[in-house]
């Protein structure tokens, strides 16, 4: 296969655009597609403060250095979740990672915040997935805010967004589903939250953060079994060899029309979320999930 | 494995019940099924006159013996498509059903029509599935509301419903979203249409038109290849497998929550439609397709 643009020889082969580039027209082709992403969706500009929250995996990494070749400004958050081993080696990658590129950077430790996730998993009966993710959540959403951020960029890429549509999709979570696209405006105490890569499957990230030498981390968690997204990524890169573009068309259509008739209906139906008694983020009523967590955690300790 | 009701040796098993039947059990499970969905759904009462749609499939079959033995007032419709061999066959195979079970029949045929699928298939320059589907539906309307029917069933199984579920969703396709379910009441000049198999999967019709001893037409049409449907109903299929109950799930979430936000939508944004000018069936504007179809079928003659 020739590169479709300088017809050299391709390297990464594209069906679903039915093309295939060599490594450097695929790098612009990748650039003008995340920049066409954020113009098209007015997601940010030249002008915002854009924070990216760094896990040390492909995307995230891919998702701050595309940021910033394309000249907006950007810093890096990571979350040290405190896992033995993971923790640790992800954390290196990220701040190596930030040093070479000139991406200021600021570490959130859990283990400050009594939220060190062994410890949080200690106090659970069921899996910890859920609450770390509401705990990185959380702390996203608080360094935005509390450092004058005018947008949270997640490394969200095709896939990621597929799977999650899809299974907000056969449970009909209005909530969830009137919520879920590249770009979610600050509101109720929750910060501006952007996808650039939303558009970009996993695996053209994959390719992205190999030709640009991006050293990232990709262990497994120790702690998390095979999720059930899982499954719905293999499903739904089986419907792609079977339909080439299928992925993005769901998504797209979703945005263009399928979201509307949710959002309408939360509008008038839905419920709107209150700020914690305790720390003032936003939760449904009461005290929040991560309050409650971090309680739970000191109650173990006595 | 043993029967869960009696403990005989169970000859259905049934994955998604994490049950198994032996074939009286399964019988009685199967009817009770179908009169539940009837009760709980309010599809009909045995005040009603039912008019059942009957290819000659196992599914339409199933439907009708079951509504029959139930104790409703069943009629029998089939359209004779006059394509060649195949409708011969199956207008065979439903006249004979129906003589046994003594449904009484109305047998609609295209080529008195001027509909004769074989020619309408001519004078089209794509697949004559959709306008076949689309002559179907208006004699089922048709005969349905000029007989004096007060339900139109079909016997669209759960399996059927799932890959229309899936298709309207993959599409964001909110008019055809907010319209699906087993009852839709008479509107805008349409029947009202029932669908009381649509918790059965197409293997439990399978199992009780076999232990019914139901002859059945199953050559596929010769003029149809293989349908997207198809493919999504091989991916249901081992979505389902996976992780067994899947199906039921998924459709009865969007019957119970899903499917509200898009009725509500179109309720505001959509389109009523319009008696066709010729003939005054339902349509978007002007004259219909079947009368189109009609037309150009009658110009191909010339």
């Amino acid at each position: 296969m020739k590169c479709k643009v300088c017809k050299a020889t391709a390297v990464v082969a594209l069906p679903s655009h039915n093309t295939g580039f060599c490594a450097d027209c695929f790098m612009s082709f990748y650039e003008r597609s995340v920049e066409r992403s954020i113009r098209r969706q007015k997601l940010f500009t030249f002008e915002d403060k854009i924070l990216v929250a760094l896990s040390g995996g492909k995307d995230s990494l891919a998702c701050a250095l595309v940021l910033k070749k394309l000249g907006y400004n950007v810093h890096g958050l990571h979350i040290d979740l405190a896992i033995p081993d993971s923790s640790a080696a992800a954390r290196g990658v990220v701040e190596r990672f930030c040093a070479a590129n000139e991406i200021p950077l600021i570490v959130k430790e859990m283990e400050q915040e009594g939220l060190q996730i062994p410890r949080v998993r200690n106090v659970l009966s069921r899996s910890v997935c859920s609450a770390c993710g509401r705990i990185k959540r959380y702390f996203f959403n608080k360094v935005a805010i509390n450092e004058g951020y005018t947008a949270l960029a997640t490394g969200h890429n095709l896939d990621d967004e597929i799977a999650r549509l899809f299974s907000n999709t056969l449970r009909w979570d209005i909530p969830h589903l009137s919520d879920q696209g590249p770009l979610l405006e600050a509101e109720n105490g929750f910060a501006r939250k952007v996808r650039p890569l939303f558009r970009l499957t996993e695996f053209e990230n994959a390719n992205y953060a190999f030709l640009n030498d991006i050293e990232y981390h990709y262990a497994p968690c120790p702690y998390s079994p095979g999720a059930t997204s899982t499954a719905y990524k293999k499903l739904w890169n089986q419907l792609e060899e079977e339909m080439p573009g299928r992925k993005l068309a769901f998504y797209t259509a979703f945005l263009a029309h399928g979201r509307e008739p949710f959002r309408q209906f939360e509008k008038t139906e839905g419920t709107k979320p209150v700020p914690c008694e305790r720390c003032g983020y936003p939760t449904s009523a009461g005290i929040c999930g991560v309050c409650r967590t971090r309680d739970a955690v000191a109650a173990g300790d006595e």
